[in-house]
């Protein structure tokens, strides 16, 4: 029997077996059937296993791909999942099964939980974060922000994505700026915060980073590309890689196509390589419900053909005040992303501090 | 006075001017006014122009963005026009216009309308091409496929999508199979037919192309980054990008977010360097109309700051039978993809001839 692949689809449409061959046809051979040669009809033709009507949702929809049809890529295995059918109303991805050969050969979390744990120096508690903001700051200003944030203990201080190679702050002038005060603080108060800058994907900035001694870096799938976080691992060679959802919303904004959060922000960015993924979660600006971010995290660090755990990073619009009650609905194993509000009050450190004394 | 990108979106929500304020702050500071400093407020703040409401339809909102905040990269381009507000619904990006300093740093088509008909010796008719498909094919088969169609007179042979690097023909024995028999045709028949197989953005596999004949390369933005467009372009030093739409289809499929057809698949991806657009046409499989298919075209040739023209390329369930209708509509600065319809009747070679006669 040779290996599958199982996507789950919701299928919103008057006749959904039919609707579920077409997906079947035309995620692999988009060719009719009886065009193909008997040997790629035998071999590579995807097939509808099962199609459950239900009162009042969309049908659900499951379709066996032959495993090889991805050729050990993740690239490939996207395309197969929704390439052209995302361009289609009507179709969302909901869940998806690999066989463990093919998780094997794909990038995965290099460091996952332990290995972020390891770097930050905290073996169990919650993992806090923010981020550095405004663009439009000197880098000497975002450099004296980044010192305050870092000694008030929290242990990633990623760049905003907005932050980028700007005149304000040139990559090459902000990046070794921002990378020194942290280290500083990390001297003066025995901390171990990792700085990770936002990199676009650029390998040349990847490696400038690394020599100014970021422990890592934030990229956006999205923009640079899924195989962007491997290579990112690759560069860093031991440095974290936090994926940042900007300009994914395309697939889950809308209730009757695309992917739906969990796979995205969980599964697949895990199987891309991960260490860190970043969501908009509920209570803040985006409009993700609980049950939907809670699967997010589940599917980010849930034992899985022996990839390593992804650490789940909600964020967007999260405060020091709901801090108590996520790391109760989220557990430790995650990344508690607060952003502008440690920086009311015009004390980054001690809002830092009370992040930290708030989550122990 | 600083130059300035602007964006037009379609905001659909109760207080439409409220939502189009949060999204420029969203866009640029991320960050609640009150908490940034003067300078960054001063330089670095985006801004509402004008707020349109329309009745029955989503208001249209144009918001002001300093051109410096996208850093002269069209990763961040991206990141401020829809980062992180794409994770919102009821946001849709319509419409954008550059200053032309940012235009000339945009990487845009290299050979353009004018460099692939060159290279395919079709100086003014339309221009045709078709997918090697079904995967699970042999490489063998797959070549001999690939001979009849280049015999049949046509200017572009790509890869389908879902090839890739397979067991059924590995990339490194179907690639230059292919690129051999696509050349023995051309040999054959005086013909100047290009082969363009699927890369996946691997610098590798884009290498092992050109070293085997290829003439291009297919590229998938929504997968391999949008940068992955300008990256084969540079690896190719001549030869044509085609971008291909797979999983691109998150942004377009939904009407209240994400991003306008015209500007995604016309706009966007010649900024990134598309050679040659595909998008799926009115009639096919796939669900965007006649104006919104011609928009596209007129995005991806219409004079815009010196940048070369890119070439629009409709698929998606074309026939032979269709041509002459799709060529008076588009005209002939035009890709026509012709897929399935060219291998009924088992005779791809005369099924060719006949699409070349049709569009004469």
């Amino acid at each position: 029997m040779p290996e599958i692949i199982t996507a789950v689809y919701e299928i919103t449409a008057d006749d959904p077996a039919g609707r579920a061959a077409a997906v079947a046809v035309e995620q692999s051979h988009e060719l009719p059937t009886e065009l193909a040669p008997g040997n790629a009809v035998r071999d590579s033709l995807a097939h509808v296993r099962t199609v459950e009507r239900r009162a009042g949702r969309p049908a659900l929809v499951t379709v066996d791909y032959p495993a090889d049809l991805a050729g050990g890529e993740l690239g490939q295995l996207l395309v197969l999942l929704l390439g052209n059918v995302s361009l289609q109303d009507g179709v969302r991805l909901v869940d998806v099964e690999l066989p463990g050969s093919l998780v094997a050969a794909l990038p995965g979390p290099r460091l996952g939980v332990a290995g972020v744990r390891a770097l930050v120096a905290e073996p169990g508690g919650a993992l806090l974060a923010t981020a550095l903001k405004p663009v439009g700051m000197t880098a000497e200003q975002l450099a004296a922000l980044a010192y305050e944030l870092a000694a008030g203990g929290l242990h990633l201080l990623k760049d905003d994505q907005g932050l980028a190679n700007q005149p304000w702050a040139p990559f090459a002038e902000r990046v070794p700026r921002v990378a020194e005060a942290v280290r500083r603080a990390n001297q003066d108060t025995g901390g171990h915060c990792a700085y990770l800058p936002s990199v676009n994907g650029s390998a040349e900035q990847i490696r400038l980073a690394r020599r100014e001694g970021a422990q890592g870096v934030l990229v956006m799938p999205g923009i640079a590309g899924f195989g962007a976080l491997a290579g990112a691992a690759d560069l860093l060679d031991g440095g974290i890689v936090l994926a940042h959802p900007a300009f994914l919303g395309g697939f889950t904004a809308a209730a009757s196509h695309g992917i739906a959060p969990p796979v995205l922000f969980g599964t697949l960015l895990r199987l891309a390589g991960a260490d860190v993924t970043v969501f908009p979660s509920w209570g803040g600006r985006f409009s993700l419900g609980r049950p939907e971010c809670l699967a997010i995290a589940e599917a980010a660090r849930r034992p899985w053909h022996g990839l390593a755990p992804a650490l789940p990073a909600p964020g967007g619009g999260m405060s020091i005040e709901r801090a108590p009650e996520l790391l109760a609905a989220y557990g430790p194993d995650t990344v508690f992303l607060v952003g502008a509000d440690l920086q009311r009050g015009g004390d980054p450190r001690r809002a830092a501090e009370r992040l930290v004394a708030a989550t122990r």
